[in-house]
């Protein structure tokens, strides 16, 4: 049995781990204030070129946006997003749970439009009952975005443009960032981020690390206090250095690029693989996640040999399905994949 | 340099490492959802001797805290606990942000006392303007408490009795909950906890994990939909199977046994070492933490080969310095701290 | 200049206003433990033909919505409602600020539909990620809706079928129920409401009191230690019998009746004036809001003499606008407007 | 019977009954946008003779506060009080419900201590794990006390000094702030709590309205998008006049001095005829509360004529009861209390 379900499947990278094993026995202060915090966020810093970030480790996604999107919003603001958005959608209410309300916008392929979000901002600031809404205070984008598609530098311009016009902070949430910077469709650079985001994270659990998302404030824009906000979410791990040493070894040589390398890589062969099998796409990316339409019979027998998740009911016979690489895909999966279609189709 | 400052000083045991390393490739599902997360919660549900427990994992011991009393306290509700509790100190008001009232008794040595409750509940009852007040939901102790010091099984029944009598629920957080089952003063067993608990958690972070703490639900108590709403508080892991894997290994064979009882064997040749040489305790425990009152030079000195925390200040020269041990303390540690002892009183 | 804004540009009612000085310096205990509160109670019961019911009273309409969906929803719980309904859009975020999401539904002319309900939950619920999302607890109606339509007794107990196969409780906000009452086109009393409601409110400042909605709980469904709660979100009023002795005075002889008649007669004739002079409705209702589109002359000539409210913005020329009456709209008011129309169009 | 209960026994004063009644077919804007409004503002600003102040009207004092401190403190603050304070004690934990910590101070005869602060504060920053610590964001104290004593301009000014030196804001709830400023022993004007405070709120609710309490912000101190923040947590009202009506007629001609002298004038007489029947004070106030001490017999004579609260059990025999005067208190019952205390001593 092979799984192609998500990026989340096995534990961390060979040499993630190999690092953990090394440094096991050192003592180190607790709460994030070890050497291998410090290091990690100098090579992050780096590897953003900018100097002036400040940047922490969070333990996971949903933890991340919960404590980001509550700290920054002032209490009467919410956050827009792509009506796909996983705040939206696959986050329980954590950010509701922190009181504020999650403003879905219409999208389409998982995108903010620019001139969508201008001309619901105009809209919504031309009701004169708007002091009787909930204000926006924010814009959460996710790049690449749940349904793998990417924003261009010259989209996300379009969007910050936006921001600064009616004075909204910009926030990217980045769980799969490392395929949107491997992706080849890809003009977005961290540095592009630092540019015009108010803050965003780069995901370590789907990048090969055993959890872990570093969120960076350009600039030094972390929020005033935010070590004791991180503690009030119960979001601060007594043994920090776990992240610290994890995302130090990721940005350490060129592992990060090699892991996103190999990521998309496998991406395109499985999507080469369902193309020349006559497969049909509801999506089609160039980052990690492939939405390909399969009837019951199929889906039916490719479960047998192989995991991956529905995504979306299409008519009695046909759903969409997902699939998705990682780190840690194999050659021997693509290959079963590869002859599994080709008794199929 | 050695350090005594805390038990989260290393990463985990090499065992539970081992594990991690050996069984990194395996393809599991995500969210807990993995064969070693139901294996370690049976091998909790045997050491508790309590079949009928259900048993998760978070990550760290202030999430843990929020979640369950955010989970079990109804919105007019708040906890009881001793003044010295860590909920009410040191959380930066996690409980707080869920909404509830943290209500503070006055303790001695750390411990909430049966008749000390009861007066005040009965107080409080009496009290015809109480419907204006936050009322008691649940009691909240620690074992051992934040001072190192133990409730014996008579004591904890006591409080059960209170409990029932004005209908709270109990809690036990159990950060450090190995070195009480490991300590020779100790009388209360998990089985114990089972039976006069609404929920309690065994710490793995101060026991020889990455991170990661076991809440038991005795009797099937665990609230519905209890995991949306540990994802609704950003709790939840991806990998949910990291937390699986350690806490299977540590509740296989005797490695909890074994880990607990170097904890304890290391504190109280500590507590000797400190004894041999005359220095005075301020708080003398049979766990893993002990308190020790050092002037100004005697710190000095210790601190150029030693790391610990001071703890409380006495007066101009004297104060409380707190010394802790784990599974990780050395023998080299303890002879050096010997030594400087030696030359310093 | 006449005011067709809203139904609360004026005080209270002349007969409430005398109750009021005729109770004056009478002394009553606080926080609506008085006499005049507990009639008021009982004056509702019988209008409700509910003996059972519980009967609570607060100052206004979205401190009663945040609080009664606060304390009936679970942690974990959203509230269902129309994409137009109040709480969902001109609330601030009231409910949000509780910590639960609004989960707007796709509604015609304001309503919520049964059908479109129950597809949501079958969705909702045969999506295997439901566990990550936000599981839905309530339905929220308006009576009428915020466009001045009404439920129809069949399709409210259309939806509380549905509510029961989904364990959903039923919530309606009667802000303006006194208006679906007297209209001729209703058929649900509010006996009717108390055998579908978990809770339902009847408003009292869109009906002729100074402030104040009295929340009903059918069949002693007041959840436990309410009081305190009220007084958690700072909706208890020391001088609790000024609510008592508004709705007390609402509820004896036929003065909700008459009031309910006045509006509605008023609302009609309205709606006739406007019909005579050949004005497009957007939305002709049966209670005591009209929504008429106007060119840009037309409003702008009216708005001599007239307040009331833009709605909508059709188009570069045309809106929506809001007329409302009251218990307080005058014969003298309605002829001017008749007048003023003459002219006009 | 007559009640000394508490200072909300009745409705309103007449001439502010009269005003309402006066007004009460008028129609004006909603949501405190009406012309009584803005001059009730105006009439507060030149009673504190602090033109820049912004001035809102909110329904209770319980509501006030728990707007006010959520909506000034950030997310990781807390609120320093007396361990009596209101905030601490009887609003069922309203400041908790929005997420932020009480730290209530040891206090002497309901106060705060300039020098019992400072000390607090100086050892909550030395203590080097704060940061894992709710901090303090703002100085919460009532004007008169809940035990009726009274601040002196000195005491003001010295703790607002302790404020500024560690950058906390200063708020006081002055829910009986008439009688503070119609006190003899008083020296702190309006205009003083506007030098020193960065809120506070004039009560109307204790001083002869039906309702309602004026937040008073020095120095244009309005925090942004306040309106918002007040719909958010179902404090703004829709006939919003009925607050400004109230307040402006308070604050026109010498009402409210009159008010507050008839109070000031009837809590004197209570307390010498006490004093002329010997019965002994526990706490003997300038202001409107009045603490003395009864044995079971005196209070269940005094019981058959008069409401009063028993505030504290002392012993088996004796209490300590809290007798109220007000706006509305007679002659005819002060008499009445003489005569029964006569025959009682």
């Amino acid at each position: 049995m092979f799984s192609f379900a998500n990026d989340y499947s096995e534990g961390a990278h060979p040499e993630i781990l190999k690092k953990l094993t090394e440094t096991n026995t050192l003592q180190t202060p607790g709460y994030g204030e070890d050497c291998f915090t410090a290091s990690a966020g100098d090579r992050i810093r780096e590897a953003c070129s900018c100097p002036d970030a400040d940047v922490y480790f969070l333990a996971g996604g949903t933890q991340t946006n919960a404590v980001i999107l509550s700290v920054m919003l002032r209490p009467y603001e919410g956050v827009l997003c792509a009506s796909t958005g996983h705040i939206a959608v696959h986050e329980a209410g954590a950010v509701e749970y922190t009181g504020h309300k999650v403003l879905p916008l219409p999208s389409e392929q998982g995108k903010v439009d620019a001139a969508v979000l201008e001309n619901w901002l105009r809209s919504f600031f031309d009701d004169p009952t708007y002091t009787h809404m909930v204000i926006p205070g924010m814009v959460y984008l996710s790049q690449p975005t749940e349904l793998g598609t990417l924003y261009s530098w010259k989209e996300l311009q379009a969007i910050h443009t936006v921001c600064q016009a009616y004075r909204l902070r910009l926030y990217v949430d980045g769980a799969r960032l490392i395929t949107a910077l491997s992706s080849p469709d890809n003009d977005v650079s961290l540095h592009h981020l630092c540019e015009v985001c108010d803050a965003f994270y780069i995901g370590g659990t789907k990048a090969g690390t055993f959890f872990g998302e570093a969120v960076v404030f350009p600039s030094h824009g972390e929020p005033e206090h935010f070590a004791t906000m991180v503690k009030q979410h119960g979001a601060m791990m007594a043994k920090g250095r776990i992240l610290g040493i994890q995302f130090d070894t990721l940005f350490t040589g060129d592992l990060y690029r090699r892991i996103g390398k190999h990521t998309i890589e496998t991406a395109f062969r499985l999507r080469a693989i369902f193309h020349d099998h006559g497969i049909p796409f509801s999506c089609e990316t160039s980052t990690n996640q492939q939405f390909v339409i399969l009837n019951t019979r199929q889906a039916q027998v490719l479960e047998q040999s192989f995991r991956f998740e529905r995504w979306e009911v299409l008519d009695d016979d046909r759903s969409v399905y997902r699939f998705v690489t990682s780190w840690a895909t194999t050659e021997e999966s693509l290959k079963a994949l590869d002859s599994a279609l080709e008794g199929l189709v």
